[in-house]
């Protein structure tokens, strides 16, 4: 499993003060303590900067490469912002998140991705909106990653997202987005998958509960990668447990060693 | 999702010294706690009495059903012991757990369940033991759930258990399971399907956490009941969650409602 870490969000009040301000240290330290706790990327999304959007990534690109050697995950509609991201890479292959089917957002977004040689998060959405059924998501994913291979970005390069709408608008929203997963495995066994799971939960109570289960469902369902909130404790060992219960953890070691290492609450 | 309690069970040392000491008020009370924690099923074994299971089985539903009017599930491999406990049932619909698809075993058991209109747990194994994939364990139930009917036990009447083996063995078990369940669902859609779920952590540290995604990755999968402790709570909560992410909770209205009475860890 991917993990990346969704704390550098400045749509979080306190992110976005400390880059409001400049302050360096208390953005190094939300960086460090996501990569502490297991995060194999991290997410950078300054989306509340509307007008100097590319700026401030910049900032937040360059420094939280200044403490953390992963790579990151350069998360904005906004090309321009994506392109400043991307300018500042230092290390690792870095993903953009995201494009959607359409046309006009993916081919701005194309030659950026393939300049720097960088993954792309793919939402299974076009200019109509999210498809309610499972069926008309993965045939837009189906025809995105042909188009997207006519232009010269293989499916190894795109993680899809199934799109997540919460069950308190419909109690079959869950299974839908379970269900995508699966068949976007079997028709682009290629392309990866990623989630941003806490959308399920949306206008519910106690919704850590619902993430949790939704995301041990999700990870049998093909889960590749995961947008989550790496000092959840209960929720990282949730997830590892996960791993080794859909068997991509070879004799559970990772499991083992991170239980020996008190990691597993 | 039908919970059945499992903690009355001998092979607990608490439990079998309570029995052996006949005492009443040590049962009831687990009976009573499992029932206001949420069991819709009180599952009484026995087995650790073998030369009395018949008699034991007799006093145990007696001294339960003194305290609650929930059904039980009468658990053992024994016809005598089956028979004692069917007999002393005094309301509801008792389920017999278990048969396999092995012609001395259900053709004894058999009688039993019809004369008590009961419902019973059909183990996906044969004399052979256990297939190792889904294909094997979903052929047993297809052929024993013919041969049942023939001999006037309707599917709706039964219960098919996937088998569970542990990952530490086979880190595929999981998915093993998980995919007898889909496919059973499939074949069989009027039987229904219930799980002991604890052997799949058996030889893991950190049980607790692969019993918790391993129940939410069922309950999504097709689990219509379970064998589990209603006394961990967390367990149980994860179960309410688990049931409102499988479109199984209309409005989600059971969840909200554990969660404003308090029951949701």
């Amino acid at each position: 499993m991917i993990v990346i870490g969704e704390k550098i969000n400045t749509s979080i009040e306190q992110i976005g003060q400390a880059v409001e301000n400049k302050d360096k240290s208390a953005i190094e330290e939300i960086a460090k303590k996501q990569v502490e706790n297991g995060a194999d990327y991290l997410d950078i999304n300054c989306g509340t900067f509307i007008d100097d959007e590319p700026a401030y990534m910049k900032w937040l690109v360059e420094t939280v490469q200044d403490v953390v050697d992963k790579p990151l995950c350069i998360d904005s509609p906004n090309a321009d912002a994506v392109e400043s991201g991307l300018k500042s890479i230092r290390h690792g292959t870095p993903i953009v998140n995201s494009i959607t089917a359409e046309r006009q957002r993916w081919e701005a977004m194309l030659p950026l991705v393939l300049e720097h040689n960088a993954y792309v998060v793919a939402l299974c959405m076009d200019g109509d909106g999210i498809p309610e059924q499972p069926d008309g998501r993965v045939k837009i994913a189906v025809r995105l990653a042909d188009e997207l291979a006519r232009k010269g970005l293989d499916a190894e390069n795109i993680f899809f997202d199934p799109m997540v709408n919460p069950i308190s608008t419909n109690t079959q929203n869950g299974l839908i987005t379970l269900e995508t997963m699966r068949r976007l495995k079997q028709e682009i066994p290629l392309a990866r998958i990623v989630c941003g799971l806490s959308n399920i939960s949306y206008g519910m109570p106690a919704r850590r509960l619902i993430n949790q289960v939704f995301m041990a469902a999700s990870v049998v369902s093909g889960l590749d990668a995961c947008i989550v909130d790496p000092l959840d404790r209960r929720l990282m060992s949730l997830l590892y447990a996960s791993e080794a219960l859909a068997g991509k953890d070879e004799y559970c070691m990772d499991y083992i060693g991170r239980y020996r290492s008190g990691l597993l609450d």
